[in-house]
């Protein structure tokens, strides 16, 4: 059968994302495109590279709009999709790409955004390995999910496998992201400006304030870590998407880079859309841009006493809309990984 | 049915993006790819972004080894698939997407590349006009498909229009293409090193020496160009990929903006992959990327007494790895767009 | 002695440029400088890379505050120095670095810019050959200098010596430019932001409608020019800075190689900020990045019948704070390279 | 009095910017420069951005051609400068920026490099706090330098204030960094190609294999450490320069947001060329480009219990050849910041 989709917010990055994947997939219709200040415009006009929805014209984000589809993706900023999701209908699947129904506790959502709490949705990252089994299992028959923060699950698919072993501690976890400005979607803000990004590589949220990290948080207890602490460093750097996340835990007592090896091949074994590489290979961004792909390479240094995961993810596709597409097929019942790219484009 | 396809040269960039587009190709199923230097490797050890194809080792690229397919795709050095092509049999399919195959005639060879001349193939531009219809028609059936040089398309595919429609002068011709080094290939060479390329624009090839000349002159002369004159400047500049060709010719006496419009609209006119934007509007490579998509802009300068063209094309889709599929589309009788993108992977 | 100097617009990209020059001016002593929304900030805050200039803090920018410096330089948007401009003292020597004061037409001030029209001041490029002399001339002893467009200078620069020794056309130029997105200021445009300039080439003012038009035709008349028609279009590509133009005009009747490149040589013969280069060798603008240099390089392509000049400029450096402070030296009497950069930063 | 100067190497990166440095230099003249396979060429035509060395030719690197000069820069690859180095006369100031005399331990040496080990020379890092004093004094008089690895300084320089004080661990600390490939020299190698780096993060040398790592852990016991140990992993990024290092360590019991930053505070109050940031404030690379500084930015993340550190540096600047110029300085009894730029070019 045929799904009717509404995308709200698809004059935005995320958005677009979702447009361009949602192409190339045989039971997603998208029939409805809804936006703020673009509404009333066709849509090419604000998305040129989305040639193959000439037939598409804005319109405005309202729940009237949106009903009446049986997929609604939300696209919009934080704080935005709360009260829009509360208006559509039980049996209308819903998928949130922003942050408002992440997270599971009231306070973190406090400390870290603000504003009215809406409650957590099943979360979509299905790779994620959990103590209890894995987050595929959550997503099964969901008519809410959560699509990720492309840093957080590129940080908890990195760790999660190691905390879940015990072959890592989760006590001093250590993550440094080379990020690209698509991440930050398309605000007018000065440090976003081309002149400001090209040829410079530019830190920021240093020290412990960024909004993923309670959501990195999360995932991790789910892995089965009782306290995770993380130092979470993400850099912008001159490529318009990717994220290149380098991950390290100390080496657990007892643990050896046989039994480390085995507890990311274990997380991850059969998997299409997370792949560790073999010893040795490490991943760079452009391997997986524009494909649903997070790549992995794994190191364990025996004298600083770490394990290193370096994970490549393009935040618009895997870190955003392929994890949005893939846990709508989950939901529905759907072959997982239908519309979606596996391989990047590369050089 | 499905074909059977081998890939020569699938260690390089067009190599890789032929593999990237075939995978989504419903007809075509790669079973063979051969390189030089990494004959024995697993593909993926050396073209990472390429997940599917974790079943394909790399082999020697032998007549013996490519025969047996339905489609050979070359994509090799320039001189280098002559002599392959000539051992293949006949009724085998072959692409080649090298230069060896796209001149006409034995002086320009012998000018621009020298070696051994092997004649001209069908020309893999379906779209281009050409004065007595357009060279779609001389693909239908063909074996022996040349696709184009990435820049001689693009410039070809913004003038033809205008020439052929009378419109344009042909005796004065400016082109001048941003262009990204991957048009290059993954050649080891001191001015193609990222240190060379970022945050600079470096022009090459200036003042009438580029391989592409007659390649474009010749597409101008079926086009109705008696004597095409070009001005042709190629500049790097810090992308992967792309190209976007500012081209511009004299207006004709007599012609007006509504007729240079509809020349090129004429020319265009429901073509999927070529596409004429509204007045005003003008392409960026970043919306064609990874697409099999040239997109066009258009401007009438009165003052200036000539018509601009600035089109945008990615040199490895579109310029290379589509247009060669696209043709074999054509050949085999198959719809010209299966398996090709239109949506460009933007930002 | 040492000159007192006050910079209006510190905090934007042109006065940024002309503080980091002046760190290394022997005679100029900057004391004051102002803004707008950033007045009150220390410098350094707002343009971190200038950390020779820590003890300075930004004030409001009014003519009381500017006043009583010898040298005033305005780094402000177009339309606004005019006023402020006119409220200084006559001895006081300013330099405009916006438009306001560079059109000697007040027909094209209105059909470019419009809003009030100021006149013209001595324009700021020394080395620019005329019919009647050289620009450097006309700077000595003045109070006013208006600093050239960055893209503007570029292109007079690469084309007044044709003209002026007739051994090109000036009726058929055609320039087609790649720039860094930092000329157009840290305005919070949408087409400005990374994600939209990373990995891409964006043409605009397509077809004759760019502001600099009026100021290259302006030039090419001092040079001998009766009526300049040029097709004008600039791509912004991703390098923070940096103008590579690549500039051609009919080949004049009767004109060689050897009295092409003889015109060129006679202009810049000399020069140290303005340099032909050998036969064959073309500029890249990482040649000049953070230089005061224009490097420029010529070819005559006999059968496209066009000379093609391929220059490189820094757009903030030579394209506008350079261009002041030389063109200030020159007023005040000083050697005409006084605290100027003749090498580039590269790679 | 003027020093004459020969810089062996004027033909690759570390060299070029050697020259760029030296030309604002009022003590020192370049008289030779020599390379290997550029010799006999002008020098302007292997570094055309060095306009202001139009006079010199590059010559053999011999050390008959570099004695009789008062100083030696070897910019050569590693490995080759030991055995040139050895033939130059006792008393002339010998300047290393390849690796052959940063290594007191020849078990680091064999470990890191192999070869023939040539020994320690004085560490070209002047700022460095060594917990009996600071670097700079073993500076003073010598007339042999090591300058440093780039990586390896910028993260000494970062973590050294923090061990000596005693406010950070050393047993467990992680470095990630982003590099500009012009590190990595101008080899041909593969994985620098522009096509490569451009638009992607690319991770090398994971999981403690880098050659800078015994250099690191060499500073670190100067400044106090027994043992240290760093988890280290730089990623190439797309900016032709520059290295942001995000460096973090356990907080030390006992150790108080205070203490830390007065740790810094101590280390570098006075120093002109590394600056640590205001709280709250992180450096850009774009910060540093071209400039002889190093910023640092500080965080106490109580949550995580580390220290961070953010530091940005120009790998070719500050540090390579802008190091061994102020150490030079040192040497000879100059002062200390003679010829050296403190202002970054940005944008």
């Amino acid at each position: 059968m045929t799904y009717s989709v509404a995308i709200a917010g698809a004059s935005g990055y995320a958005g677009g994302e979702l447009l361009r994947l949602l192409a190339d997939h045989p039971e997603f219709e998208v029939r409805t495109v809804t936006a703020h200040a673009n509404a009333g415009q066709a849509l090419i006009a604000v998305q040129p590279h989305l040639r193959g929805y000439a037939h598409l014209t804005l319109q405005e984000t309202t729940p009237e709009i949106l009903s009446g589809h049986d997929i609604v993706f939300l696209a919009l900023p934080h704080g935005a999709s709360g009260a829009i999701a509360a208006a559509l209908p039980d049996d209308v699947l819903v998928v949130d790409c922003g942050a408002d129904h992440r997270l599971e506790g009231a306070d973190d959502w406090a400390a870290f955004y603000g504003g009215d709490f809406h409650g957590a949705w099943s979360y979509g990252v299905p790779e994620l390995p959990r103590a209890d089994g894995r987050q595929r299992d959550r997503l099964v028959g969901t008519r809410r999910i959560a699509a990720p923060g492309c840093n957080a699950s590129t940080v908890s698919l990195s760790l999660a496998p190691g905390i879940r072993a015990g072959v890592i501690g989760a006590g001093d976890l250590v993550s440094v992201l080379a990020v690209g400005p698509s991440g930050a979607g398309k605000s007018l803000k000065a440090h976003l400006l081309a002149s400001e990004i090209l040829g410079s590589a530019n830190p920021y949220a240093v020290g412990g304030t960024h909004r993923h990290l309670p959501e990195i948080a999360q995932a991790l207890r789910w892995a089965g870590a009782e306290d995770p602490r993380l130092s979470f460093t993400p850099v912008l750097v001159p490529m318009s998407r990717g994220i290149l996340a380098t991950s390290s835990a100390k080496l657990a007592p007892g643990a050896t880079p046989e039994s480390v090896r085995a507890a990311w091949e274990d997380a991850y074994a059969g998997e299409t859309f997370v792949q560790l590489l073999p010893e040795g290979q490490f991943p760079r961004t452009a391997d997986v841009l524009g494909a649903n792909t997070a790549l992995m390479g794994l190191a364990v240094d025996l004298h600083a006493g770490r394990v290193v995961v370096v994970t490549a993810v393009d935040n618009l596709a895997k870190g955003t809309a392929g994890a949005a597409v893939q846990s709508a097929n989950i939901a529905l019942g759907l072959p997982e990984g239908l519309g979606l790219p596996v391989n990047g484009v590369a050089p």
